[in-house]
């Protein structure tokens, strides 16, 4: 296929919800090109009025597909699933998929959205003083109660990933978390069925490819891909 | 049916995720039974052990239905239009279906998160002096940057509700946001497209049915209903 046809992923390197993104587009098997949106670079290129008619949510990633723009990470996924079944990622019975939906829901709307760059910033406007140490509280506290939950939701659903022996949505919104939850200096021994589901996702192809190291936009002191 | 068999909703009256699933209920027409959890009461419910035991992650609501626990409400959302598929709330086509996710998670993921009680308690918990206008504003800011992109949103995606002229997922969980902004004094009338959709829904009878104010967990003074 002519790259310029491919499927146009507006993306940063460290955003997790790229990252979800990126890892479900490797699994599919689905060629893509990035295009980097640096979301510190200038106040962060989301808020160009550019990009702002792509996502008025003015938030990455955003995936042209089809002729069409999709936003909104877990909505992405979710067409991706609907209009590639192939190497389907959602379990065919009706309360495993509840189950794969609480997992994805459980870290998209209940971890993420507090600990984000974004939200972060904007809290650390209101803290007077050690804005730094306050700042990591604040992400710590998020994760920690979203992975306690997390990993007793695991108990039962597990079996090598989150729901089960076979990959599916969940475990792609699990490591970007992950990632998060080691940015922020979140113990994770603390957590070890989640520790140990995280354990056989990461060296897997689709996910390590998809890792913040190995993106075109990382920086070269980055590039060092500590999992 | 005997009434100790129906669905039994764990919900708080004020809560908006719990709204969200009373009006999916109330559309889809499921007889359920309201069992209420005091989300403020000696110092919160849904932190007891028993509640726990229900939902990991301390949240309403959780609906107890064919013999399992649902939790997360837009999964609940999710399961009860794969299960009972009358009064269908999902688009047929994959690109309006796409467009039903998106403002879901718009919401869910980018509004409601940083504006629930817990989250504005925790909030409180660091700032110093003002503390009521600060959480105001706190409040009223992820509201406000969430709406202003809905609204762009619903320019290309509305007919008579959020996408198209069928009521969908979208619209039972934008009633409940607009009540939550309405709770945070933001003014509506900055949002037109958003606040016709509001109009076109308030006075349907499973939306008003759901409503906060109707709810037998509502407190006296609460009752009467103004939209």
């Amino acid at each position: 296929m002519n790259s310029s046809k491919l499927p146009q992923l507006y993306s940063y390197w460290r955003s997790s919800c790229s990252y979800r993104v990126r890892i479900v587009l490797n699994l599919k098997e689905i060629d893509y090109n990035t295009v980097p949106i640096d979301i510190f670079k200038g106040g962060g290129e989301q808020f160009s009025d550019n990009y702002r008619q792509i996502n008025p949510m003015k938030k990455v990633p955003a995936l042209v597909i089809d002729g069409h723009t999709i936003v909104e990470s877990l909505n992405i996924m979710q067409y991706l699933e609907e209009t590639r079944p192939q190497k389907s990622l959602m379990p065919l019975d009706v309360l495993k998929r509840a189950k794969v939906r609480e997992i994805c829901e459980m870290i998209q709307s209940g971890i993420q959205p507090l600990q984000n760059v974004g939200v972060v910033s904007r809290f650390e406007n209101f803290v007077k003083e050690n804005q730094e140490s306050i700042k990591l509280e604040w992400a710590q506290y998020w994760i920690i109660q979203g992975f306690t939950a997390l990993n007793e939701v695991l108990t039962a659903s597990a079996g090598k990933y989150c729901v089960g022996d076979d990959i599916t949505l969940a475990d792609c919104c699990l490591i970007p978390q992950v990632y998060n939850a080691r940015k922020f200096k979140v113990d994770m021994q603390q957590f070890p069925n989640l520790s140990r589901v995280a354990t056989h996702l990461e060296n897997h192809p689709a996910f390590y490819a998809a890792h913040p190291s190995n993106q075109p936009d990382c920086p070269q002191e980055f590039k060092t891909h500590k999992i």
